[in-house]
């Protein structure tokens, strides 16, 4: 696999760790999100005010109201960091 | 770095290598899109019905119709993909 394919698959593989917990593999409860983002984000978590960022995160990602996080809403996150982190 | 991270900065690292070949390293020319989708995309240009898909692509991910590619045009087409491969 190439560099940037080898990217997009890490990005898979830490969505479906964490939706899976629940065994509804399909999308990130508050709980799953929460715990993403203390594991794989937590540089972010430090740079957030206050500790309810995961619920303030939530309600931003959660374009279709179901209180879950989606692959694609968790992409829409990776890739407004990611552009965050790049045009520094 | 965690896994997300790394990926993110994978992801960084590939446009910052394709983009800085012209010495102008905040966008990636037609030609760098080109190189960029035969090195680290081959299957997906080998699905590409035919060869000019860099020019649509050129054309689709041109946002500001500069004729170039910045970084976060970039992105949505990783994030795209991303979903496309994820929701197979």
């Amino acid at each position: 696999m190439s560099q940037l394919e080898n990217a997009m698959a890490m990005i898979m593989q830490v969505f479906d760790k964490y939706a899976s917990t629940d065994g509804k593999k399909q999308t990130l409860t508050k709980a799953e999100l929460k715990t993403m983002m203390e594991k794989e984000l937590p540089a972010f978590l430090k740079a957030a005010k206050n500790q309810d960022e995961a619920d303030k995160l939530m309600k931003a990602l959660d374009h279709n109201g179901d209180s879950k996080v989606d692959f694609n809403e968790f992409v829409i996150l990776v890739a407004a960091l990611t552009c965050a982190c790049h045009n520094r």
